[in-house]
């Protein structure tokens, strides 16, 4: 009964969060005029900034879509149309050039671009909003924009990055960087919900994504490392000793995702050891509390200035990973763990005046950055975790009833 | 009595601090094998990482030829064979293509690009060192490459930047950058140094960078904002309101350089009331001391997530720009000025028991990295203003002892 309650407080706090959260967003963020979001937002909500972050338009409109599929509350017109409108954004002005699916870092209000990054980050944020658009109204024309842009990451990331414009040069390895086969493993989970066709078509895909996170377990296994060679070996200096706890909490619970989609017990032991309880146990701040931004696994003084600044998005990350954790284990250490970072959250990050999080915190856990959204914090890390932490804490719930009669 | 005891206090520490920082960058920076310089020194000096980013490469070649040549004490045959050593890995390594002077940003040990960057300061670095050298070995290979580069760096700014590779786009306004002019005017002091032949070649680029400078002060005189219109005007969002307190000190003792070797008595005027004067008022902290990082002229939290840090660089301008303003109006609340930043710098930055100063303090003014090299921080701002503020301190006590005797 003791569980049962435990539970339930956590289920019933997070669904009231996730209004409280999505009032917020819903109220300042929608451009009625140009369509897409505004997300530099002041703690009250007030527009800072009118650049459109192109990661930020993707997961708004992906958050929006989702939330409207799945959650019954959330299956309103207003919801779809600002989702509709982000997506019609994105497909008018992410791209640049026409001759290329190369789009935007940011551009300005009305869709000008203002800024390319030579990676793949907004092009895959842009395959999660088109792929949830389809889902969401069942038009062609976004499933097509979703495929045909997952097509050309693959390529970029498999065959030939070239047209991405980042020159080679002769002192620069190359690096299998956590960051790209993990957010490959998270569109297939996006692209093949549902999909026997999908599946098959990047069963591949899926299996070498797996491959590359699983290279990142180094030191015999007692740490995970953000960078590590092709062939899956430290690399030299800073780059190679660099660790980043929220990143491999959430990789952990993308393996967890897999593991629960190929019954794969073994996936899902190592997603758990290695990939959420030594990130756990090594980057939560004993005397502060929270998780650290990023670490060096051999105790050097990282030279990111931020690195000891708690973030929003690394626990939103945990809080996911012990839930989906313990879905899969059952291990009870999980659900304690869950409490220590629940509780850290609940009492530091939330802004009971205004709504929404705050994003930044020192170490000692002071607002550092009062901002609701900026150029990297926008509708995304807070309301997916909010959804996805409801989802199953209300399935848990079940359970339990289940069992009890 | 009172003033000359003040006077030879901060001149006698500044002197020693001098004498232990550079200790420290000998003993443990220099690369013997390959020449060149290991910047990422943790607190005790070890060396964390091995690779050479180009802006301290450049910068630590310039100040210890600046220091062989001008300060009898460091007039030492050591000092000249790593600097030439450094300057000779500069020529070997800097340009990663021999089709063109574009410099990498950063190298591995043996100097091999890693990264390139689309701006103009590795370069505006390597010219720094290039010059220093030829003033000091008067070898003119190096001459001609600080002029050569020197040649390319103003075609970059002023007539085509497109072979630095930085795409146009339609939403990326042309923005008048302080940096940009800052550095020039820098590079023309360091170019004209008692060469009346120089003097005249980089005349209209001197009086088109002083210009291009004095465009950042708005708000009817009452703010320096960092990026301005191509011609002078406020822009839109947050890069138009950015505000960087040690950057306009900086450009404040800049140009009082420029005001002196020109006699400028109203440039020197401006200089101090808006450069000096307003930066400090607005950019000191009034609770914890130490300037802060970034600031924005209309009071919103800056998306900057370091913007409340107390770094090392901002706080040694102060020191240079507040002594260089007292020598040019004599008004005494410069002087008191100074006492403030002397006395934060040196309780906070120094660390007696490995020497060097920390780079990065908490806004409460805690050690946060205790790094004392890495990609941004080298030999360079502390012994520079260190060098200069003894240099300018000693003839202010010789122009007491005058008025005394």
């Amino acid at each position: 009964m003791e569980q049962r309650k435990r539970l339930q407080h956590w289920r019933d706090q997070m669904s009231k969060e996730l209004d409280k959260v999505m009032d917020f967003w819903i109220q300042h963020s929608e451009d009625k005029e140009y369509g897409g979001f505004f997300t530099c937002l002041s703690q009250d909500g007030a527009v800072y900034d009118e650049l459109k972050y192109l990661w930020l338009q993707g997961r708004q409109v992906w958050m929006y879509c989702r939330l409207y599929r799945k959650v019954p509350r959330f299956h309103r017109q207003e919801i779809l149309t600002s989702a509709i409108a982000g997506g019609e954004f994105l497909l008018a002005h992410a791209q640049p050039s026409a001759d290329s699916l190369k789009c935007a870092f940011v551009v300005t209000r009305d869709g000008r671009a203002v800024k390319v990054q030579r990676t793949i980050f907004s092009e895959c944020f842009y395959v999660m909003a088109m792929d949830e658009l389809w889902r969401t109204t069942h038009k062609g024309l976004y499933k097509k924009a979703a495929r045909d842009m997952m097509d050309q990451i693959v390529h970029w990331v498999r065959k030939d990055p070239s047209s991405l414009g980042r020159p080679e040069l002769p002192g620069a390895d190359s690096v299998n960087a956590m960051a790209v086969p993990m957010m490959l493993l998270n569109l297939v989970d996006q692209l093949c919900e549902e999909d026997e066709e999908a599946a098959k078509t990047y069963e591949e895909l899926e299996v070498w994504s797996v491959g590359r996170i699983l290279q990142h377990i180094q030191r015999d296994g007692q740490a995970i490392l953000e960078n590590v060679s092709e062939d899956g070996k430290e690399l030299p200096g800073c780059m190679g000793r660099h660790q980043n706890p929220g990143h491999a909490l959430e990789a952990g619970w993308f393996l967890l995702r897999h593991a629960s989609r190929h019954s794969d017990h073994r996936v899902a032991q190592t997603a758990v050891e290695k990939f959420v309880l030594l990130p756990f146990h090594s980057g939560w701040d004993q005397e502060h509390g929270g998780l650290f931004s990023f670490q060096d696994v051999d105790g050097h003084c990282p030279t990111q200035l931020e690195w000891s600044m708690k973030m929003w998005w690394p626990h939103t990350e945990a809080l996911i990973a012990f839930l989906l954790g313990y879905q899969e284990t059952r291990d009870p250490q999980l659900l304690d763990h869950f409490q220590t970072v629940f509780d850290y959250v609940f009492t530091r990050f939330l802004d009971p005046e205004h709504g929404e999080w705050f994003g930044y915190l020192s170490q000692e856990g002071k607002v550092a950055l009062n901002i609701k959204g900026g150029p990297f914090k926008g509708c995304f890390h807070i309301p997916r975790c909010l959804y996805m932490c409801e989802e199953i804490l209300s399935r848990f719930l079940e359970e339990e009833d289940k069992t009890t009669n």
